[in-house]
């Protein structure tokens, strides 16, 4: 495909080299981090206001173009991928910090500032933004995907810490959604509508965020678990005990294997719990210990505890790392990423079956998650060459997530739909998929926002 | 206005005897607590099951019958009144508390039980479910006007702790929104579309409800200030410095006379802060005694603590009848109620202006608050005879709005909008409040779900 000449010239005068049509250009944002691929966009623009994403919109809503947000490239789920052409809107340079107001513990950004970078400026408030996807993701991306972390079993999700958008609609009218205080009453919560929609519905231009206080003290521990049983059954018995933790992250003995192949740890290589505590240093001690004792009764071993900010930072990077860490169990592979979310108490077994399923299949897939929301992760690592085995591997995480829609889960936890999981929204939602496509419908009446994602396809 | 035949007919054949168009069924369903006042409904329904409540959509959806939602009758802004006559689906024959699931800290309802028989049944297991407006409510109606109350500044509102619904759309299909999973990015967040949509998109047949851990220690004071600003100003203070408030309650000096007069309380006539902490006992008794030493600061005096849970107990009741105690300082009067809620920074000004708006305007308004999450009402008291002075308190009430939307605010923190905050959608949303009308016509073509309320009326 190519652009159509009239949106072209429109776009040029426009934003002059802020648009380009150059393969590299159309290339670099064709990344794919995952086993979803397209071809690339018919162009890339870089807006750099509210006003400009609103001119682009409505450009591209006068000739049925296509138009997908772009953030940092970090989405799992093809949520970027221009599978059906058109222009493809890099916010990366709306990256500007607007307001910190401490005394509301509020922040206000654009787009494209990253987690990371909006966390560097807040160090001297004595705040924090705490959703913490592992990726230094876009804000603007982490809202579209209603991402979360390791941190959501205390801080909560993308959803819980959005305040307010600034959205450009199809048509190129912009909107506000929210306000500043803590709660409002007054009308549809046209926020949490457009925070998940993955730019389906709107494009955010700018947010303001709920900030927290830096914890007065942090602890955080590694230890083994004889088996992944023993393991999820102490992080349920720990949600469901009240100890207030701000992080419990489960590993299986195949990733403990990879952070030593990959990352220089030397962990035994079995199921691990990595937990941290935030709190007045009377809280933490009280609350590490209530743990300790927990973990004791479910087998927890060798507790490691990391006391510096330098021992976290390695142990949080070492987990965030798993993903990329665990393609050293299987060179050359690629991997089939899982996201389902469970009840706390069906997830013990919820991680059992899915462990036994890929062990039967006879497939490699290291088990991760964000355990005290009750969502975990496989990396279904595959031959990209070997169909039969990618075939079997789909079918386990679609068994994965009919097993999750089950027992009242959800198919997705954090990842979002995009195109690689929009095959089980039927089986998730029934007819209230179809509401999804009616509301879609009525606000992108031309179908130009990110088609092909989330919603089912038009008749 | 009276009833189609042809559907009278219809919803007789379904409802037998749980239809009628009395006159005594009918007035008792135009009741309203606030000044708002419409005629009765055409007819008033009492379905026993979602089914039936989606026949009854459908047959009504096929002659365009307006259907308003009824469940205790407690809102404050005229939703469910029948201003464009209609049936009035009573939901409170749904009362059935369907299945508690300790384990995972939830429960599913249906509309018609309250708050208060939820939490009897919930005694026995050591959970409870915080939300509280003061009003023994539905928590249907509940949901759909996106309460909260004295508890929403440690536990959130109805927004943050209804995980899932079930919901009967205008047409009498019967969706199923939100999974059993503590977080979800798995599409449009329809969960949070229809808590907050007063009825207006759908009738909510079933809640799931997050429930909370009863707290280990409970402590409670009444405190009191010498001016209303330093009340106020500790409030700010106490929230910023991060002392997590169980429930930090402003009333006013009028309103500590009124409880004087009105339940026998023994109050200094000034402004006071009532509180409330929850946790383990160590917890509690630092929580206690850091709010303690900044009450110090601005002047806090004469701390009452209420320790045995009768105490509580008659300390909060007295709290959520200042609505009522309120017209004995002008016996024969009503009420205009305000809503308004702003960014903890403005709070201080908020309630200084509103305090001089109203004493310029020589009415008598007493002013209590859900303050630590910078929500405060005012309870104008109006001669229902004297047209000029209505107006006024109308012109006081606006202003209120006004200047709350000027800081980032909102005209309503949990009252909703109604008919009575309709005229300020527009100027809180601008563009966004055309939104909210394209979603409702896009879910309700016919405009049958509770006309009139929120929303802008079509053209």
């Amino acid at each position: 495909m190519s652009l159509n000449p009239d949106l072209e010239n429109r776009l040029r005068d426009l934003l002059g080299a802020r648009l380009s049509v150059t393969a590299a250009d159309r290339g670099e944002h064709a990344r794919s981090e995952s086993l979803h691929s397209a071809p690339p966009p018919d162009a890339v623009v870089w807006p750099e206001t509210a006003d400009e994403v609103a001119q682009i919109l409505a450009a591209c809503n006068e000739t049925g173009t296509p138009v997908i947000p772009w953030g940092t490239g970090t989405s799992l789920e093809g949520h970027a991928l221009a599978y059906t052409g058109g222009v493809t809107l890099d916010l990366m340079r709306m990256d500007r910090i607007v307001e910190v107001r401490a005394g509301d513990m509020q922040v206000t950004v654009q787009p494209g500032v990253t987690r990371e970078a909006l966390n560097t400026e807040l160090r001297a408030t004595g705040l924090f933004f705490p959703v913490d996807p592992g990726a230094n993701a876009s804000l603007g991306g982490m809202a579209a995907t209603r991402a979360s972390g390791t941190t959501a079993v205390r801080y909560g999700t993308m959803r819980d810490n959005v305040l307010a958008l600034e959205v450009v609609l199809a048509d190129g009218r912009i909107i506000r959604t929210g306000t500043r205080a803590a709660k409002s009453s007054a009308g549809y919560d046209l926020t949490g509508l457009f925070v998940g929609a993955e730019g389906t519905l709107g494009v955010i231009t700018e947010l303001t965020l709920r900030l927290h206080g830096q914890p007065e003290e942090v602890a955080a521990a590694v230890c083994a678990f004889d088996t992944l049983d023993h393991a999820v059954e102490c992080v349920t018995a720990t949600i469901q005990s009240g100890i207030p933790m701000a992080r419990i992250e489960f590993v299986d003995a195949a990733t403990a294997r990879a952070f030593n192949l990959h990352s220089g740890a030397s962990l035994p290589e079995k199921p691990h719990l990595m937990v941290e505590f935030h709190g007045s240093p009377v809280s933490v001690r009280e609350d590490a210990e209530s743990f300790g004792a927990l973990a004791g009764e479910f087998g927890g071993q060798g507790f490691d505890w990391a006391s510096s900010t330098e021992d976290r930072a390695r142990l949080w990077r070492m987990r965030h790392g798993a993903y990329h860490a665990s393609f050293v169990l299987r060179p050359g592979a690629r991997g089939i990423i899982t996201d389902v979310c469970v009840p706390m108490s069906e997830l013990p077994a919820a991680v059992t079956a899915a462990a036994a399923d890929i062990e039967a299949e006879g497939l490699l897939g290291p088990i991760v998650g964000h355990v005290g929301d009750g969502n975990f992760h496989t990396l279904l690592l595959v031959d990209p060459e070997n169909a039969d085995e990618i075939a079997r591997a789909k079918q386990v995480a679609t068994r994965m997530a009919e097993r999750a829609i089950a027992v009242g889960g959800t198919i997705s936890g954090e990842h979002g739909i995009g195109v690689g999981k929009r095959g089980l929204m039927a089986a998730q939602h029934g007819a209230g998929w179809q509401v999804m496509g009616d509301i879609k419908a009525a606000l992108d009446p031309r179908n130009i926002l990110n088609p092909g994602k989330l919603v089912a396809d038009r008749n």
